[in-house]
């Protein structure tokens, strides 16, 4: 987009440059037109209740439908230049506020709780599923079932296609009122498995890349390097930003404007500071996000908290409305070969076999570590297993692919992976009501529990629960707990030392009305905040 | 730095890939450190009253500073490219949120009320300047002081060098307190001084491009083309917004995002709109943002009225410090020749000239039409003179001249241009407070008299000041006066139809109290809104 418009007049063709600038300029016409239609139509939609169009598949479809008018029009080639943007342009423009938005939006207090849970099921439960479907996907290839992938490129296609995007089914559990567990379970889960599914993305491209002499040491050095570098960087510049906030004393009222410049500026500068070292942008800004909501956040005046959040959800809103927006319009302008339709009708089933490994051996591990009363229940599991959209992540990494692959294999992915995306949003987009119904995770009925399989990460609670522990506990079971009081002694440290330290307030942590608060609790804010707000 | 940046890995090349990579990610690494610097250190600046040093030379300074340490250490190659991108960048991202919000943050009321004399100054005034300038530097060119450029490229010059930019000299004005009337001359002109000047450069080009068969007619019929054609775009899509904004009801309190991305987006809309027909984007932006402020702003809920405020000043700050930053690391990295002096020096001469010959010249005519006891005194005529800091208008300008223009001449142009940016914000801007002061212009001493020269638009009083009107009109004179009437009526018009028939509230204009408020009226929004607040 910004690439290739040309604003400046001509000089030695001027009809020429000047029908290239109109161009351009209606090309972005285009595009703000159906922003402003995709939000209005939304918004009539909420508005009517229809939830078998949710606003992501609306965008989706405007995008096809001026995608397949432009394409039985003549002016089609102008037009299509300039959409035809880069992947730097997703890559530097519209994916930082999303994934940042979507690390901001979480609510520590749910999230925190459900920690152990989340962990498992994004890092351990991506890996299962990328494995998976790219280890089907080789087999497939191997069977002449599809299109055969060399096996690196296999997992590099599974790593992709593991990203899952909540936003079409978070809105819905909103607007029907669901299981505030369920909900972080859900949230968290795909918050971080982008994280997740671009680091193996990444390490299986070095490996590619180096392939000689490699062995399967490194590959997970490689891994470790980009997750926990990436990582790192992220939380760094989040924990700096709070230090700075807390003693710079920029929370007075003449002030905002200052506080809100520096306060917008760190999120990009975590994600460029990580692209400088070779590190993964997106997984640092993702940490960047929840690190700065966390503790940054409170360091700030009233005024501009409101503003910042009202910013960042605008700015998600917009990129990723255009997001889908340009995914509608893509699809419906691509020369499309049916060569690729086997692929695309296996890749399918492949990563509907791939998350039910992922939701239910992950959820089993899990349940294991949990006490009886605890447990995460089938239901949600299969909520979970429903919820596996495909979105804005799976299709820029796959964007990313054509460049990084040879031209036949980067084509096929990024086919498929287009398809995969607009089939997933319509179709589980437009039934994740009706499904919901049907499992019983959400609406009223179920509000009066809400609170029934908080995991509550207070001190005094997880003594008490430990105590009432039913002791059959294996080896590895053992283990499992462990881990599980890790991540309470997590929370531990946060309260005692983190926000402390990071923060201006001193660690009043409503530790004293906890679990009653929890049965009143509304759904925190999704990955684009308030949804409702949006149309 | 959006269309050289290659995130994507290497395939190819992998280790020359990466290493460009990299590169970008510093690039981009460093722009976002001095924008952090520079708002940092105008906040201590600003917090330790050093009026020498503004903002906008602090900004400058940074980038000079880094761009010569860049110059000098090895790295240079590497990290210019990642600076030097083009100046689409300039005219998509950069300039519309600035443009945008020097309308959007005129106060309507001290803006009307001096509109006679803005308009004369701004539309007038800018072209006798652009011309003076243009003449001057085609005689220059003539008799060897300087570089000699034909006749309508010194006119262009004439016209992009004549865009003031008076972010500076306003932040001095509110720090130390001014005449509200002086005020609103110095910030409504060099608002629509921009729109002028891009016009006027515009029609030049055009005339340059098609050279042959011109006559001055026709000339004239292209100024107002692109004038005309683009204000009344932005009036329109301004006014489009505030009807969609008065009917679809969005002023709910949960509707909040959905309000603001549509507010957000119709900018934009207006800019690609104008650019799509050919027209100037930016002057179209500009009248949006002027319409947007004075109606459609008014349908908003007081949240998104808070929020859109705070977002487009924020925006606006950002792209206005990059563009000093921008400027400064710009110079520090060009390659000078001395050859260009000569040429710099009398450009000095010649605009001081132009700009005294527009202010003092304007100002008679004004005076001429106004009573005598609201006469534009010397001293406000000599503060608006001194006023005239050349900054991003003129910079973006010259940079597309360097395209439209054979490669000596643009460059030639641009290096000028560049300087007399670089020397005017220095010179002038931390010379302003001392000068402004020995005019008696400013202080607290004058703020009782505060609305003396405040001409008053309402009918009312509008219709006793004709009575009292003394009965000395020649022929020209009784024209001004009907000119100075019909911007009166065109006040009437908006308070009776206007503002009725595009907002909710009804027209309630504060008739009043209208007069006893001036008296405690404070000096408005700037350019960059409240400025104290940004650091």
């Amino acid at each position: 987009m910004s690439s290739e418009l040309q604003i400046s007049p001509a000089i030695h063709d001027p009809q020429g440059q000047e029908k290239q600038q109109q161009a351009a300029g209606v090309g972005i016409l285009l595009q703000i037109m159906m922003l402003v239609l995709s939000f209005v139509l939304g918004h009539v939609l909420r508005r009517h209740k229809f939830y078998y169009l949710p606003e992501a598949s609306a965008s989706l479809l405007i995008g096809l439908i001026v995608g397949g008018l432009a394409n039985i029009s003549n002016t089609e080639t102008s037009i299509r230049t300039w959409f035809n943007f880069h992947d730097e342009f997703f890559f530097l423009f519209l994916l930082p506020p999303i994934i940042f938005q979507s690390g901001f939006s979480l609510q520590p207090k749910p999230f925190f709780s459900n920690f152990g849970a989340i962990v498992t099921f994004s890092v351990l439960g991506t890996f299962v599923a990328s494995m998976v479907t790219g280890l089907l996907v080789y087999l497939g290839g191997l069977m002449f079932l599809m299109y055969r992938l060399p096996l690196v490129e296999c997992l590099m296609f599974g790593s992709l296609i593991s990203a899952t995007d909540p936003v079409t089914v978070l809105s819905i559990f909103q607007e029907l009122g669901s299981d505030v567990n369920l909900y972080a379970l859900v949230f968290g889960e795909s918050v971080l498995n982008d994280a997740m599914a671009i680091s193996l993305y990444r390490t299986m491209s070095l490996v590619r890349s180096h392939s000689s002499g490699q062995n399967f040491f490194m590959v997970i050095v490689r891994f470790l390097e980009t997750f926990v570098g990436s990582m790192s960087a992220g939380v760094g510049v989040g924990f700096t930003s709070a230090l700075l906030f807390k003693y710079a004393g920029l929370d007075v009222d003449n002030l905002q404007n200052l506080e809100c410049c520096l306060f917008v500026l760190f999120p990009y500068f975590s994600y460029m500071l990580a692209e400088g070292l070779s590190l993964s942008g997106i997984v640092s800004i993702l940490f960047t996000g929840i690190v700065m909501k966390h503790y940054t956040y409170s360091n700030l005046s009233a005024n501009s908290q409101r503003f910042v959040s009202a910013f960042f959800h605008l700015i998600s809103s917009l990129a990723e409305t255009f997001v889908f927006i340009y995914m509608g319009f893509d699809i419906a302008m691509e020369k499309h070969s049916w060569s690729h339709l086997g692929f695309i009708f296996f890749s399918i089933l492949f990563i509907v076999i791939a998350r039910a490994a992922n939701v239910f051996g992950c959820g089993y591990l899990v349940n294991l570590a949990r006490p009886a009363h605890r447990k995460i229940p089938m239901t949600h599991q299969k909520a979970l297993w429903y919820s596996g959209l495909r979105g804005a992540m799976a299709f820029a990494l796959a964007l990313q692919s054509v460049h990084d692959l040879p031209e036949g294999h980067g084509q096929t992915i990024f086919t498929a992976t287009t398809a995969i995306v607009v089939l997933t949003v319509l179709l589980i987009g437009g039934s994740t009501g009706t499904m919901l119904e049907a499992l019983e995770v959400v609406g009223d009925s179920h509000d009066t529990s809400l609170g029934d399989g908080f995991e509550v990460v207070n001190s005094r609670y997880m003594t008490s629960y430990d105590d009432e522990d039913t002791p059959s506990g294996s080896g590895f079971r053992t283990k499992l707990r462990e881990f599980h009081k890790s991540a309470a002694s997590f929370t531990e440290l946060d309260k005692n030392y983190l926000t402390p330290f990071f923060t201006s307030n001193n660690g009043d942590y409503d530790d004293e009305d906890n679990i009653e608060q929890h049965h009143e609790e509304r759904i925190p804010f999704t990955r684009r905040g308030n949804l409702n707000n949006r149309g």
